[in-house]
């Protein structure tokens, strides 16, 4: 269908590649520059006119660059005339900041959504938000897919056995849940106390882990501070061997260093967001969730090519 | 008034604490830091409830960073219940993407309008639009204010004699009649053209420079090539001297190299952009505009002072 169409930012272009490879389309020609003065300069160099054009951009770091980048590109797309303009968000940036957990904060992950609507986005499609209220945020449609499956594919190929699925706080035990499902494994849950103020955090396990390949699971692993604390938890506690996974391998700061000296054999992730230049490691093994969008893109181009018959 | 408040972002605080000085206010506390993976992060650490707000921030380089820390203060302050949000925004970022130029160009300018409105500015106070029309693109009122008296008061005051105040190109002229009719001078204008495509471009001065004081005056001075090679063009032409003056320094790429390589004896320009560090030069003299947007809030302020008795 000439009139559906791929378009990468600057964020993850070889995710965006294995999306148009997975749907059998080419990327649309466009370019991302900056002028002397650093401002964004986008040129899209064909006709979108008429068509379903999805957009492809992480905000990942450096977040406000990426951001800017693709509400710039919404704002050209929408003066072009495409029909719909559909982000592709695999990363939602700012999503940790959901809430007022303070006097005067921001709620970031708002703000987001109220300017890709301006900018004149039409739907987002995007992974594990951080907290899934931020669906909620949206007067648009939002297709909210999860790594869950291809995280446990992997661990499942991998063959591992009496296994337990470990969630390093409360907030992700649905999560945990989710895993320990497909794995058809018991969970555990890392119950984080601090007894007194200004006393260091208590990390009470809740759930048998003796013996067993325990498997960290998170949205996000930002500075591996958690995981890799819970990880050594997890092996003074009698686990046999950890692991850990997520959707979003942020690693910023200290993350690396942090997971090459930790106990984990391996970390999980998926390129939602591609790794930086000397962020390689033997331990973390990116995933692909190219075919997963490249599915979820087909589902709203088919639902669309129909209803335009009844137009 | 406890009520009437002056924030700074991370663009301009030297000129933020020129503003609230002339006003007679301390500057609001709050700080403006980036989480460990480049996120913003803003905490405003007083009260703002039912407070008329002013916040100074030029979305000069880096202008996506700048921009993005404008929006979240505003959402922040919006969600403290601020009474009004006034953004004082000396130098307008993305101002010369005003129009669609070629096919499929987005209008950043305008994006830059919306996003401001929707994250809840209520009015914007800015100097020397690259566009007059750019008040067009905002829904809230706007002050457009005009650095030129300050530069002309800098010329005056240097005794300067048989002035010709020049305009660089076609859509400066009125700028240059305005500045020339403070300075009881004439005008002249550079008229380019390209003979045929492909060849160099021809500088043709309209109107007398032959043994003058020449001063161009440009809105913005980015890259420095417009503004050097016409001072070339004027020296050759027989101007006595040649000075440079604009509003906002952008000076970026190898600006300040073809200032210190270029004929012109002086560069006035203002505040509205810090001169970063290592762009300071003998040659390049910055005046405030501290005053100028002081006096600006203050004629705000008491409007809605008044205002207030009725309500
Ligand atoms: N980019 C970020 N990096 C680290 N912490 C953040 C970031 N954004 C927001 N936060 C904080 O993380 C908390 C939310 O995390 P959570 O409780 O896991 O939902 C909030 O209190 C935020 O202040
Ligand atoms: N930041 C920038 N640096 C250099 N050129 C720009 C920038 N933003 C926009 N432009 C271009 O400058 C032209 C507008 O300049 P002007 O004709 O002087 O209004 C447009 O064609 C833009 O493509």
């Amino acid at each position: 269908d000439p009139y559906l169409k791929v378009f990468s930012l600057n964020s993850n272009p070889a995710l965006a590649e294995e999306i148009a490879d997975s749907i059998g389309v080419e990327l649309g020609k466009s370019s991302v520059n900056r002028f002397k003065d650093g401002e964004v300069q986008i040129n899209i160099e064909e006709s979108v006119r008429g068509c379903e054009v999805f957009v492809v951009q992480s905000t990942s770091a450096p977040v406000n660059e990426h951001l800017m980048e693709l509400l710039i590109m919404i704002d050209a797309l929408k003066r072009a005339s495409a029909r719909s303009i559909n982000i592709v968000m695999p990363y939602y940036g700012y999503a940790r900041q959901d809430r007022k957990a303070r006097s005067r904060e921001p709620i970031t992950a708002k703000l987001v959504a109220d300017l890709l609507e301006t900018a004149g986005a039409d739907r987002v499609i995007t992974l594990d938000l951080h907290a899934a209220q931020i669906q909620g945020f949206f007067n648009i449609p939002i297709d909210h897919l999860v790594g869950v499956p291809i995280l446990s594919e992997y661990f499942e190929n991998k063959g591992l056995e009496d296994i337990v699925v470990v969630s390093p706080d409360h907030g992700g035990v649905t999560r945990a849940r989710l895993l320990a499902d497909r794995l058809k494994a018991p969970i555990a849950i890392i119950d984080k106390r601090r007894p007194q103020a200004n006393v260091a955090e208590v990390m009470n396990i809740v759930g048998n882990i003796e013996g067993k390949t325990a498997i960290l699971i998170d949205d996000i692993i930002d500075t591996a501070g958690t995981i890799t604390l819970a990880a050594n938890a997890m092996e003074e506690n009698g686990a046999k061997e950890v692991y850990a996974c997520c959707t979003h391998p942020v690693l910023s700061g200290p993350a690396l260093e942090r997971i090459e000296n930790s106990v984990l054999k391996e970390v999980i992730v998926t390129n939602t967001i591609p790794l930086a230049e000397g962020l390689e490691s033997d331990k973390i093994k990116p995933l692909s969730v190219g075919e997963l969008i490249g599915e979820s893109i087909k589902r709203v181009h088919e639902h669309r090519s129909i209803s335009t018959l009844f137009n």
